[in-house]
C-alpha cells in the first residue's frame, strides 16, 4: 500500500458532492495520497456508500473521527463541511500540527468582513480570529499568495464563474456601480440531499429563479473584484435553476464607453487570461457549459452591442462545472499550489465529449 | 362527420410544432372544426406522420394544396408557415374570400416598420401592403382590436414572455432607455428539424447563449411596449438555450426610483392583470416554467432590491410555454376573439403536473 | 358558482400526482363538478399549493375533513390515498350514502385474493369484506361490469401497460407459463415525495433496476390476464427507472408456435383493439412513450422473429403515460363509465407534441 | 514538444464521439503520445472544432491525409471510422509499416464469419482476408491474445455490456438456447450526426424500441459467448433508446435449474471477475448506469426468482458507459495491452459523481 507519493491528504466531510469530486481527483493524483476520509455519515462503510463510482476502487472507509484526529500526520486537510461547521472545526484541525495546510470549500472564510458574513449567512461566525489568515483561493487573482498560504478559502461556484467573467473589466478599471448578472445553474449545486427543488419530476422540466438579488455569493464577488480594481461595485444577481446536472452559465450586463469596441474587449479578455492553465476565451464561439462540464476549465467571453449616445451595452459570459472549477477541482488546484506541485496535477483531463 | 360546430378552420403549414399544437387544440375545440391541413411535407399521409400523438385520433391527412385553395370555404386560416413564406402566401389566402380571417404565427406581419423587418429578418418583405391591416395578437394589449380584426399577427415566444413581464411598467410610464433582459428557452423553440443545437447528446447537458444582443424579437418587443407607454426603450436581450423541451423564463433588470417599493410594484402587477384569463401573478412564489408548461397561462412577477441613492434595482420575470401562450395557444386565443367565441375555448386545461 | 353540471365529485387524498391529474381532468369535465378535495396536507391552502399549474384556476382549497364527510352529497368519490390507507377509509365513505360511487387508485382492492395482497403489500388488509364488491377498472377487459359497478379499483401503471400489451395473447389462448417482461418507467411514478431515487443530479443520468422479479404489480397482472384466458401465467418482471418524467414502456418476450407469423399477430392485435377509444396499434411504427405522454391513450404493438424448430420469439410492447392511462386518467375513464357518461369526457385531448 | 513518451499513436477518423473519447484519453496518457488525427471533416481546424472540451488544450489539427500516411511513424493506429470504411482502409494502414498495430472501433473485424457480416451489415466485406488476423478485443475473455495481437477489433457497446453480463454463465456451461435480452441506451450511441431519433424535443421525454430482434450486435455476442462455452445460443435482443446521454443497462432473462440459488450465482459472478480491473459486481446493489458513467468500469449483477418445477428465472444485468468501456475506453485498454503497458493507463479515473 506504500504509494510512494510525496504528500498525504485527508478529506473531512467527504460524503457530499464536493467530497466525492475531491476524493476522485486525489485517487488519481500523482503526488498526493488520500489517507483518510472523515464523515459523520456512512461511518465504517466504504466510500462507495456515498459515491457508487468508487465501488471497489479504493479500500478506504468513512471514518467517524473528529476533524482534529483526521488531520494527524497529513500535509493537507480538505474540508467538505457545511457552512459554519467548517469554521467551528478549524481550530482543532489547525492544532493537529503547526504545519498542516487547509483548503476549505465552505463559505466560512471567504469574506474578510465578519459583519458581512453574519448578514448573509445569518449565523455568528464561529472562528473570526482566523479570517485574516485565509487567502481567497482564486488562482487567477491570488496565485502567489495561495502558494505561500497555510489556509485557503476556496471560492463558491457562482462566485468563481462571475468573478472570472468580470475580472478583466475590474483590472481595466471598467467595473463600477450597478451591474446586472444572471447565473443559471445545474442541480448538483444543491447538494446531495433530496429536496423539492431537486425532485426529478419537477426539476426536469423547470426553469425557476430563487433568492433574486439576495444570493450569499454576492458579497464574496464584490470583495474579490474590489481587490482587482472594481469601484463601488453593486452586483444585482439573479440565480436560476435549470434542468441539467453540472454547470453554471453566467451573463453580466454593463454599459461601457463606446471606445470599448468588440475587438478591443476581446483583446482585453485574451490578454488577461493568456497563459492561464484553466481559463480560456473560446476562439469562434461564446462560453458554453457542455465545453467545460467535467473539467477544471472555465470559459469566459464577451459580446458588445452597437454604440448609442457614446456608450454601448457589453455582455460578459462565464461557464464552469460548478463541482470542478466552481468547487472541488479548484480546491485541488489550490492544494497543488500550496504544496508546490504542478497546478494541473490530477486536473489535466479535458473532460468528456459529449458531457 | 357533421360535427355541428359553428365555424370551420384550415391550418396551412401544419407539419411543425406550432402546427401540431394548433391542430391539437382545434381537434378538441367546441365551436371550430378543423376541416383541412395543408403542407408541403407528408402529403397524403395522416397527421400522425408529423405528430405521433394524433395516431388514429383523426382521419385528416396532409394535403398538398396551395394556400389559397386551403382557404376555400373556411372561416379562418391559421398559418404555421416559416417567416417570409407566410407573407408570400397571404395575398392568395386573402383572395379566397372577402371574409376569411387569418392568424399568422410567423414574424412577417408583427413589425409595422418594413425597414426594421428587412434589417432583422434579412429579407425583402414579400407583402408590405398588408402590414397596416394586421393587428398584433397580444390580447392583454389589443383585445378589442383583435376582436374586430380580419388579420392578426400572433406574437413570438420570447416576445410574448418579455412583453407580459414588462407591460405593467410600460403602462405606468416606468419603462425608458436601456433595459437588460435574459431569456432562457427550451429546445422546442428551435422547431422540428434536427440540428447541432438540438442534438440530444449535447443539448441535454448544455447552457449556451446565442445571438446575444441580436435576436429578431427585439424590435417586436420594442414596438409593442412603445404602444403601451415605453419611451425610447433600448432592449438589450441575451437568449440562452437550456436542456428542457417546453418553456421560457425571462428576467429583466431595470433601475427605478426608490418609491417603487416591492409592495407597490406587486400591486401594480396584480392590478394590471386582474381579470386577465391567461396571465397571473403567483401569490407565494415567483414565475416558473413548470407551472405553465403545457398550458396557455403566463406567469409574471417582480422582485426589488434595497434602495440606494434614491433608486433600486427591480427585476421582472415572465414564464410561458413557448408553444402555447408563446405560440400556437395564443394563436387559438386570437382566433377565438376574432370569431366572437369564449377566449378560453379549448384552452382551459390548466396543464399537467408534473409537466 | 352553479355550474349546471349533472354530477358532483369529491377527491380524497388530492395532494399527490394522481390527485393533481384527477383534479385537472375534473376541472375541465363537461358533466362532473369537483366540489371538494380532502387532504391531510396543505389544509386550508389553495390547490395550487400542491399543483402550481392550478394557481388562480380554481377557488377550491384542501379541506382537512374525514373521508366520510368529504363523501357527503356527492355522486362519486375519487380516492388518491396511499395503499392500506384507502382500504381503511372505505367503510366510512361507503356509509356516507347508499349510492355514492368510489374509484380507488390504490392497490387495495385490485387483488381478489387477500393472502396475495398481504404477501405483496406486506400488510394486513384493512377491509377484506369489500373485495368482492370491487370491479377491476380496466375498461378494455371489464367495461360492462364497470358501468354497473359501485366500486372500482383502478389499475396500477405497470399493470395497465403490461396487461394491455398481453391481453390479445391471453384471449387467443397463447399466454401460458413463464413470460419475461421488462418495464421502464419515468420518475413521476415514484410520487411527490423527494427521495434518493428521484434526486435530479443522479436520476437525470441513470438507468437502474429495482425490485427485480418482486414488483407488487405482478399478482394484479396475473389475476387479470387469467380472467382473459391466460393459463398458469408466471410473469417474470423487471422494472427499470429511467430519466424521463412521464411514461412507461413495457416489453414482453414469449415463445409461440411458428404459425403465429408477424402478419397474423398484427391482425390479432388490431382486431382486439378495433373500436377501443384509448388503445391503438400504431400503423407504421412500434409503441413509444412520446406518442402517449400527457394523454389517456395507450399504444401496443408486436414484433416477431424468424421461426426455429417450430417456434419463434415474439415481443409485445406497451406504452402509456403512467399518470394518465396508467393512473388518474383511467380513474376518470372509470368514473365516466360508472356515471353513464361518454367514456372520453375530459380525456379527448390527444396530448402535446413534442411532449 | 518532445514529450518523452515511449510510444506514438495516430487516430484515424477522429471527429466522432468515439474519436473524441480516444483523443481525450491519449492526451492524458502517461506513455503514449497522440501525434496526429486524420479526418475528412474539419480539415485544418483545431480538434476543438469537433470537441469543444479540447479548446486550447492541444495544438493538434484535423489532417486531411490518407490513413496510410497517418500511420507513418507511429506504433499504433486507432480507427474511429464508420463500418465498411474501416475495413476498406486497413490494407493501406497495415502497409505503412510491418509493425504498426491497429485497434479498430468499427464492426468490420469483429465477426469471424464473412457471411454473417454481410447479412447483418448489408454490405460486401471490403477486406475479408484480414479477418483471421484480428483478435476480438474483450480483455476479460481474450487478454493474452490481445497482448500478442497486431490487430484488435474492439467490441460494440451493446455487445460489451451483454457479453460481460452473460460471460460467467457461458463459462459455467449454463448458457444454451433462447435467451431474452433488453438493452437500454443513451443518445450518444447514435453518434454525432443530428437525426430525428436524437432530436432533443422528442428524445428528452421518450422511450422507444428500434430494430427489435434485428440488431447487428447479435452475431457478435453469439460468436463471442460461444467461444466462452455457450451452446447454440439464440439471443433475442430488443434495444430501447432512453433520454440519457451516456450509458447502457442490459437485462437478460434465463431459466436455470433450481440448484442455481441466488447465493451460488452471486459467488459465480464474483469469482469470474475477481481480479478484473474494470468489471465489478456491486456489493449491496444491482448494476446502474450512474455508477459507471464517464469511467471504463462495467458493472454486472444477478437476481434470481423463487424455484418452480425444478427451475427458476434468473436475470443478469450489465451496465457500461457506451463511449468508454463500451467504446473508446476499451479501445485504449486494448492499446495498452498490445503495447505492454499498464492496462489501466489513462483509464484509472473512477468517473464523476454525480455523473
Amino acid at each position: 500500500m506504500a504509494t510512494g507519493k510525496r504528500f498525504k491528504a485527508a478529506v473531512v466531510g467527504g460524503s457530499g458532492y464536493g467530497g466525492a469530486e475531491m476524493i476522485r481527483r486525489l485517487l488519481v493524483h500523482p503526488d498526493v495520497e488520500l489517507v483518510r476520509v472523515a464523515s459523520i455519515d456512512f461511518v465504517g462503510e466504504p466510500l462507495a456508500a456515498a459515491d457508487p463510482a468508487l465501488e471497489q476502487v479504493t479500500d478506504l472507509v468513512f471514518e467517524g473521527i473528529p476533524p482534529g484526529e483526521a488531520a494527524q500526520g497529513v500535509d493537507v486537510v480538505l474540508l467538505g463541511l457545511p457552512h459554519t461547521v467548517a469554521a467551528s472545526k478549524l481550530a482543532e484541525i489547525a492544532a493537529a500540527s503547526p504545519t498542516v495546510k487547509v483548503v476549505d470549500m465552505s463559505g466560512d472564510f471567504r469574506l474578510k468582513d465578519v459583519a458581512s458574513y453574519e448578514r448573509w449567512y445569518k449565523h455568528t461566525h464561529p472562528c473570526p480570529e482566523r479570517l485574516k489568515d485565509f487567502v481567497y483561493g482564486l488562482p487567477e487573482l491570488n496565485r502567489e499568495a495561495i502558494r505561500k498560504a497555510r489556509f485557503v478559502a476556496s471560492p463558491g461556484c457562482f462566485a468563481t464563474t462571475i468573478e472570472l467573467a468580470l475580472l478583466p473589466l475590474a483590472r481595466a478599471g471598467l467595473l463600477e456601480g450597478v451591474v446586472h448578472v444572471q447565473g443559471i445553474t445545474g442541480s448538483s449545486g444543491s447538494g446531495v440531499a433530496p429536496s423539492a427543488g431537486t425532485h426529478h419530476p419537477v426539476r426536469a422540466g423547470n426553469l425557476r429563479t430563487y433568492k433574486p438579488l439576495e444570493h450569499q455569493h454576492v458579497p464574496e464577488i464584490t470583495e474579490t473584484l474590489a481587490l482587482a480594481g472594481a469601484r463601488d461595485l453593486q452586483l444585482r444577481f439573479v440565480p436560476v435553476s435549470a434542468p441539467l446536472v453540472r454547470g453554471i452559465l453566467a451573463t453580466a450586463f454593463v454599459e461601457l464607453p463606446e471606445e470599448w469596441t468588440p475587438a478591443r474587449l476581446e483583446a482585453l479578455y485574451r490578454e488577461t487570461y493568456a497563459g492561464e492553465p484553466f481559463v480560456r476565451v473560446p476562439r469562434k464561439r461564446l462560453p458554453e457549459v457542455a465545453a467545460v462540464s467535467g473539467s477544471n476549465h472555465a470559459e469566459v467571453g464577451v459580446a458588445a452591442g452597437a454604440p448609442r449616445n457614446g456608450r454601448r451595452t457589453v455582455t460578459l459570459f462565464g461557464a464552469t462545472d460548478n463541482l470542478v472549477k466552481g468547487g472541488a477541482g479548484q480546491a485541488i488546484e489550490n492544494m497543488n499550489l500550496m504544496l508546490g506541485l504542478d497546478e494541473k496535477a490530477s486536473l489535466a483531463d479535458p473532460g468528456p465529449w459529449p458531457p
